[in-house]
């Protein structure tokens, strides 16, 4: 049915696959610290112990990979979000803004990581628009933490779920909301007289919120809309009302009162409030970084300027 | 400090890496299908789109995958959690109890899958006690729905969070919970009264629990408690109240009124109430199926067996 093969959709379904990220380290011949962040990280071998990871052949840090004695594999933890992001950009300077030390073999190692792991290069292998690195591992350590995840095109905190328990054993009032998504521009609810511009949710009135209610509502006319994970719980300060909101994807023409904005577009002085500006901060930076950069475990150098260009001014 | 590399630790650090969790099929020449459970699916190429599994060089199953025209991934949601467990069991009926198809190659695809992928074997590269299984993508389909995830030993279910939101908008009590393993044994509450059996929680009395609470109270001996994933919300439809349990691991001798029973020990008939008695049945099974058998990404046939007869009598 889908044959031949849609690089965009085989892109979507390998991003399906939940993942932990990684920032994959070397050092060129100089000493200078190289890096990465990567999802294709998998376990190999036990005995001799092996690990591989994928590149990209147009990633400029290619050859010190492939030439170099060895790498290093970095598990993040949910607390190192912006490390992920830091390393899948084209900055130059990832190596000053996040702590970290050399390890025996020489490969810089991402310091308070879930896990790492120090290999030494044992094979390349040509596949296709990248190459497998496998190592063997001669050093590792591994500590008990929430990993960071990320799947179908985002990351996900399964710390949110213990920000949810908090709700919940409070009993306050909750608000349920969606940042919903389509072609790079999110639906917003606009209001006709204040002109204030929010994010689609349910429980402002005083009814019991639910989200089959929320996607019911949004789902009314010929939007259709899914759910993909959870994105943010707080508590707004100034109302003390418990905010929960999920992100997911939206497909068809908006509904009335609201439009769907795309991130250059979105009015960030008319936004209700200031945690929904941080919030919309946050998932659009997120989606740039990783919506893109991350899932099929390239390295992002050469890439994330086109991105740059595409989202121009959104990344306030 | 590490090294040389412990094969048993090693395996922790791999398995901190948190994955989705993917069924590998095949077909024998004469039709029959074959299939197992593995978390080592990577991505790796669009252009031409290649992907690649990890098979252990032990599986019964590896000359079928190595001699044969090509292999399925099918990546699971949520709801299959069964069929995850099944295709890493060793029984002989697997695919009579999994809806399933055939794709146009051939290879058995599962219904209702997150995302599946038909490819032609490409390549096979030794690394150590794995083969590395490259295909190329001849067909594939995806859909929007939340992925079965697996890390740090456990599966864990991005939909609980869900049932949190529920909890948190109806707004009655909650009581906060940890199964808490330490090598293979759980730490339990035995009440010197009744002589019932419990799982250490805090709440029961009407205060307010939390987690760090909670952490706080069974940290305080010698013993040391680390949380890694939410693991059950429910009503307790007796009372009326909500619980929420987390999966967690604990080191160190247990505190008075509470004790470590291993598996086979579980007094299953001295257990407080019904709702306790599945979890820990489910607990039981997941540690049995999941723990050992799925996170290397192996064919877990001929495995599974010393498993079963070290956790004889466990799984009620």
């Amino acid at each position: 049915m889908m044959s031949p093969i849609d690089p965009r959709k085989l892109r979507n379904a390998f991003g399906k696959f939940a993942t932990g990220v990684t920032i994959i380290t070397t050092v060129e011949s100089n000493g200078t610290p190289r890096g990465f962040t990567a999802n294709s990280f998998t376990s190999v071998s036990l005995d001799p112990p092996l690990l591989l990871v994928c590149i990209d052949k147009s990633a400029a840090s290619l050859p010190v990979f492939q030439e170099g004695k060895g790498f290093a594999v970095n598990i993040l933890v949910e607390a190192q979000k912006n490390a992920a992001g830091l390393f899948a950009s084209h900055r130059a300077d990832k190596f000053n803004s996040v702590p970290w030390h050399s390890g025996r073999l020489g490969m810089p190692l991402i310091d308070d990581v879930l896990a790492w792991f120090e290999c030494v290069s044992e094979n390349h292998v040509d596949a296709g628009d990248h190459v497998i690195l496998i190592g063997r591992i001669t050093d590792f350590d591994y500590r008990n933490a929430q990993p960071l995840g990320y799947a179908g095109g985002g990351y996900f905190n399964l710390g949110l779920e213990q920000s949810l328990v908090d709700v919940a054993s409070k009993g306050t009032g909750i608000i349920i909301g969606a940042v919903l998504e389509q072609d790079g521009a999110l639906l917003l609810k606009e209001d006709d007289k204040t002109s204030k511009v929010s994010v689609p949710a349910i429980g402002r009135d005083g009814t019991q919120p639910s989200l089959p209610r929320l996607v019911k509502e949004l789902s009314s006319g010929d939007l259709s809309v899914s759910i993909d994970f959870l994105f943010a719980v707080y508590e707004d300060l100034k109302t003390g009302v418990h905010v929960v909101y999920y992100r997911g994807m939206a497909s068809g023409p908006a509904l009335a009162g609201t439009r769907f904005f795309s991130f250059d577009e979105i009015p960030w002085d008319r936004l209700i409030d200031d945690p929904t500006h941080s919030m919309l901060e946050r998932y659009v930076r997120e989606f740039k970084y990783g919506n893109f950069a991350i899932y099929m475990g390239d390295d992002i150098e050469g890439k994330v300027h086109a991105l740059d260009t595409k989202t121009a001014g959104s990344d306030t």
